[in-house]
């Protein structure tokens, strides 16, 4: 039997140990759920050294542990590292659940389970693939390595340390990723940029403490006035940064990805109306939103305080005021070189009588993207866009995947995202769900994907 | 015996009192003690009596009775009504005291306790000087009542409700107030003018919850940066509010006040120094400051909010931010159109993408200010002259002065704010004082006040 016609033959069974993985609650977040991390941890060792993998160990630096496995074929073949997740986000809230989250429910062609799009359905593809080769071919066409982490979704605190401490364990060429969703369910995608991200909290102070409002106002600066000038200064009326040097070290976006947004025909209209956004839309077309979102960095304000904030009223001019700010930067752009372009943008345009401070959360990440030459690369596109009749779209992310990032800084190597979720699919929300559809495609272009990789390498 | 010599005379018999009035705890915001409420008001009740007061009662509305007493003199003659208060400020920080707060102590001609100075030594200036009258004359020079509240440190929330119920008992031709601090002590001064007050609350909405930065960042409308340049157009490069409609009805300010101002020479280096101000003074002379502080209308920001507070980072774009907002008014400005220019200047800058609510707290209060011709006006500044040998500046307050508007209001008559305090006591602080020389000089000024009313009237 091909391994095609064996993933056919054995798909109910397939559903099945899905079913069985999403009625794990292997919540990272809350310790409540320590049972359920060690049982979906168990579950997908049990499942590699089952389909065939060797060496299936749990690798622990002192929180969950990651899950790895391998089936070496030879060395003079490609290895490639598959990563996936096998913890989910908490179901809260659960009355909004249509169906019990742990209790995996099948209708029109989905399955309906906590973690079942993120990622459990994706990540099991891959080791169902490789199954299949080993049952039907006694080998794989290419070395293939798997690590599947049990704190994605609470931000991966030992991720770091783990590829450290076993980076011999985990060399490869190249790290196949199962988790990251397709951008649209009704166009293939392939994810090529990431934006990076640099965090700091700017605080305004005026004088040495709260001060009557009444009998000094209109003498006393008032450090909320003053911060919001600064921050009215960091942007220009299109609502793009307007900070020198800022941009320093930047080029023009990749014109594949330029025209993949062109291709993709996106609707900003709808887009406002879906984060119901009032009123008409602030960027008019589908095209300069999605420039704006992949390619242009950012600088965001997520959290400002200062002053009275109860109810009511409070006649004072505060001492101080502060705002938080993100920035997602695009390749070329260094973290410190941002921190220092928005400080001095800050310090010059500071009124008299305000002291500043700029305080740094953490280094920050560059941002990522593939060489848009890498073989593996044209190799997946063609995957996709053989089965699906259409040429995926190359697309960037505006979000920062940390992933990329510490795969690239620790193994020295790329990460393409060749996932078969969407991002449609509630995965952060209650009734996620997983198209099953996609669950049988995934498998088709795993498949060919570990052939063509073994042919191109 | 002339009253002068019976003030002289009874002098530390005077100081005793005011110790064993300043020994009870009458702290109005705090219910523990209800009980030290209940005690200051019987004692200013008994006090009354003792001084030859008549009609002596508690006015209750609900809250803590305010005391009344009164002498009827002869109704051909002017009748005057002293306010003053009997609650004052709780005494934390408790470490910070030299001596206890409530156990008062004489240092270096000065009286240290809670409330000593606000409000239990000025109002009980008045109450002696009647006693003198009664002892040594047999009846007072003009008709005389008074009101003493016990809620003023508590924003005075049963105070109208009083003027509303007893307003038969409390008519009289103009208020004498004994609360109301000097501005400083180097000066005697009368305080002629002080600002309204108008509050709102000002609300910016983008999208219908908050969106993850990455994702959305660079599209999705960013509620802080929309409420920051919002609030950076209110006010012109030199801090003025800059508001179209905001002066509409306001005239330019007194000559007399600003001539006091000019002869004030204040010294806005030091202002900025005592407020803690980092730098060189935003206001370099001290009479714009002045003018800015006592005659010109305010916009503040008391408070802003919005996002993410908490400790560290959060990769979010707020679904919305808000401002608290005060205005000090000056004379001609009416609240109603103060919200609705600021409402105007809003709307009318809104960015596409969000939407605006301007919530009000409560109707607002019209500035106050006292007839520059009122001839009891210039018995006060005459008095204060000849007492002091020096003419008493007029002064404006930036603050607003809720009595003087209430009064006005419900029983149709100015104040005159004749207080032997001043604004340096520390009266909201630990270790507040009352200069004892002040409290014999209030003795003869408010006896002079009183005979002199009389023959003005």
């Amino acid at each position: 039997m091909s391994v095609e016609a064996f993933l056919d033959a054995n798909y109910t069974a397939a559903l099945e140990d899905l079913k069985a993985f999403c009625r794990i609650p292997s919540i990272s977040t809350d310790p409540a759920y320590a049972e359920g991390i060690k049982a979906a941890a168990r579950f997908v060792a049990d499942r590699l050294t089952r389909a065939g993998f060797s060496g299936v160990e749990l690798l622990e630096t002192g929180g969950h542990p990651a899950v790895f496995g391998e089936i070496a074929s030879d060395p003079s073949l490609p290895t490639f590292l598959v990563y996936g997740h096998y913890d989910v986000q908490p179901p809260d809230p659960l009355d909004k659940w249509k169906t019990a989250p742990f209790e995996p429910d099948e209708r029109d062609g989905r399955l309906y389970a906590r973690g079942v799009s993120d990622d459990k359905g994706p990540l099991l593809i891959p080791i169902l693939v490789a199954e299949a080769f080993m049952r039907e071919e006694g080998r794989l066409p290419v070395n293939l390595k798997v690590l599947i982490e049990g704190e994605e979704e609470s931000g991966s605190p030992h991720f770091e340390p783990i590829l450290e401490k076993y980076r011999e364990k985990l060399r490869c060429d190249l790290v196949l990723s199962a988790d990251g969703a397709m951008w649209r369910p009704d166009r293939p995608s392939i994810t090529v940029a990431s934006r990076g991200l640099v965090a700091l909290d700017v605080t305004v102070t005026g004088a040495a403490k709260d001060l009557h409002s009444g009998r000094h106002g209109g003498s006393a600066p008032n450090p909320i006035a003053a911060l919001a000038a600064l921050l009215a200064s960091m942007h220009g009326p299109d609502g793009r940064v307007n900070v020198d040097g800022f941009l320093d070290g930047t080029s023009p976006p990749d014109p594949r990805i330029v025209a993949a947004i062109e291709a993709a025909d996106f609707d900003s209209d709808a887009y406002y109306r879906e984060i119901g956004v009032p009123g008409a839309a602030p960027i008019g077309t589908g095209r300069e939103l999605l420039i704006r979102q992949w390619l242009e960095p950012t600088l965001e304000f997520n959290g400002i305080s200062g002053g009275y904030q109860g109810r009511g009223t409070k006649t004072v001019i505060p001492n101080s005021a502060s705002v938080k700010i993100t920035c997602r930067l695009i390749a070329g752009q260094k973290p410190d070189a941002v921190v220092a372009a928005i400080t001095r943008h800050l310090e010059k345009r500071l009124p008299k009588g305000f002291a500043l401070e700029v305080h740094r959360h953490g280094p920050g990440s560059e941002a990522d993207f593939i060489d848009p030459d890498l073989p593996a690369l044209k190799v997946s596109e063609d995957v996709l866009g053989e089965l699906l009749g259409q040429k995926p779209l190359r697309v960037a992310m505006g979000a920062t995947i940390p992933i990329g990032s510490a795969f690239r800084r620790h193994l020295g190597c790329a990460s393409i995202f060749f996932s078969f979720s969407t991002a449609d699919e509630d995965y952060h929300a209650p009734n996620e769900f997983f198209r099953l559809e996609n669950f049988r495609l995934g498998m088709k272009a795993w498949t060919m994907l570990l052939r063509r990789l073994a042919e191109t390498s």
